[in-house]
């Protein structure tokens, strides 16, 4: 491993840690945070993205050896005390482990869908601004076997920090691209073979009662608003029935019971 | 509607808003707040409740007539302006309204279980220390008709604000109770009829293979250490099925996939 003492905040080497969460908000050109041993352990295996360093504490080190034996052996690994980690990040790193890594020219969404097998999911986010939600989906998302994620661009970043580590390290996984609108999907998709299903709550389908397709692609939309009229008035649409006088799923929780429903 | 303008921070009407975050970790002595427009007409609504008073941003009170309108009419309604209600709560109050309200004496487990119907579901929590995970099952739970939810005493409080916040509100309708340790139920609920169902990654069944029984206790566990080995030794176990090399759900997600397929 290549081991690097950092004893000064203002060393230039752990520039990329500076102000974690001031630059999760300005955006980092190129480059993302991720943070956490279980995060880190996907983002080497996965191999999707490019480790540049890790910044670890030096108490943590030696029980981190395993994950960080999996990341490519040049790659530099900055090892701090806790004061100068958390004076670097400019908050308690308690995780004791980050990583920046570099973004991926993002995948074109045609090349993505036309590169899929002929049995696969996929879901496909419109609007959902929330970390909390798109990393949870994500989750969900890797745990059955989704192929890929689409989003639109009113979704919020997969690789935003947060997104990450609520989708414990599945956003560094499962392949996603972004189109302008869902809209334009529907055309693509549909050339594509795959049938194309809007969970909402105003379905016309029981999903109990909805058949798992060969290939397919699932809408969710934003908690409140939900997928917009146009584009439920070109899909099939499935609900998940609830329960009188209480009828408000959280739209992670909708797909995990959709995606496992689907599961090839 | 009985409103009271507060123009001054200190005016001892508003005490109990007063310092809101630091008296989430201190407790309140038989209190708790709630907070957001939809989770306060759950409390009015479902009336489990006793709203002691509510704390209104001046220019949102208009458009929360109507949520107000459900609430006792003689319970004061302390209207302030967003410098005053910051400053009294100690932060910023986006979402323009509190209420503070009576914790009620605990429902005993016993009583509970013995007051439930012939056909009834019932989320068994053990060990689950996070608001964010409690709360999101509470609201799987409202969602599909779960009749209580059991915790025992190494969960957090549902009733802790984010708690409530993540559950929407369903904290405040679904009743439960806490017991000292989920294995002196096991006995109780057989006693009652219960089918108890663990839910396990190394469960012996694969829950699309499981049928809903009339009474299901459905045990939870916390990620990671998941149900003591003691407990999963005496109960039937059920997993979910996930994809290899990625065998990770959040226990909430699984709770919504599970309370889904087992709903009345």
């Amino acid at each position: 491993m290549n081991l690097i003492s950092i004893d000064d905040p203002g060393d230039p080497r752990a520039a990329a840690y500076l102000s974690i969460r001031e630059r999760d908000l300005a955006g980092r050109q190129g480059r993302f945070v991720a943070e956490g041993k279980v995060v880190l352990e996907v983002l080497f295996s996965a191999a999707r993205f490019e480790p540049e360093s890790v910044l670890v504490l030096d108490k943590r080190l030696a029980g981190l050896t395993d994950t960080l034996h999996k990341a490519p052996p040049s790659m530099p690994v900055y090892v701090a005390p806790q004061s100068v980690m958390d004076e670097i990040a400019g908050f308690h790193i308690h995780r004791g482990i980050l990583a920046v890594a570099r973004r991926r020219h993002e995948d074109d969404a045609e090349a993505l869908i036309a590169s899929l097998p002929p049995r696969a999911v996929v879901p496909v986010l419109v609007g959902l601004s929330n970390h909390d939600n798109v990393g949870a989906i994500f989750r969900n998302a890797a745990a059955f076997g989704a192929n890929a994620v689409l989003l639109d661009a009113t979704c919020c970043d997969p690789l935003y920090r947060k997104a990450i580590r609520v989708s414990v390290g599945a956003a560094l996984k499962v392949p996603f691209a972004t189109v302008e609108s869902a809209g334009s999907l529907v055309d693509l998709l549909d050339r594509h073979g795959f049938t194309q299903i809007a969970l909402s709550p105003a379905g016309t389908t029981d999903i109990r009662d909805a058949s798992p397709p060969h290939r397919l692609a699932l809408y969710l939309g934003a908690e409140g608003p939900g997928l917009p009229d146009e584009l439920l008035s070109r899909l099939q649409t499935v609900r998940i029935g609830m329960a009188p006088g209480f009828d408000s799923l959280n739209v992670a929780a909708a797909s995990a019971i959709a995606l496992h429903r689907f599961a090839n």
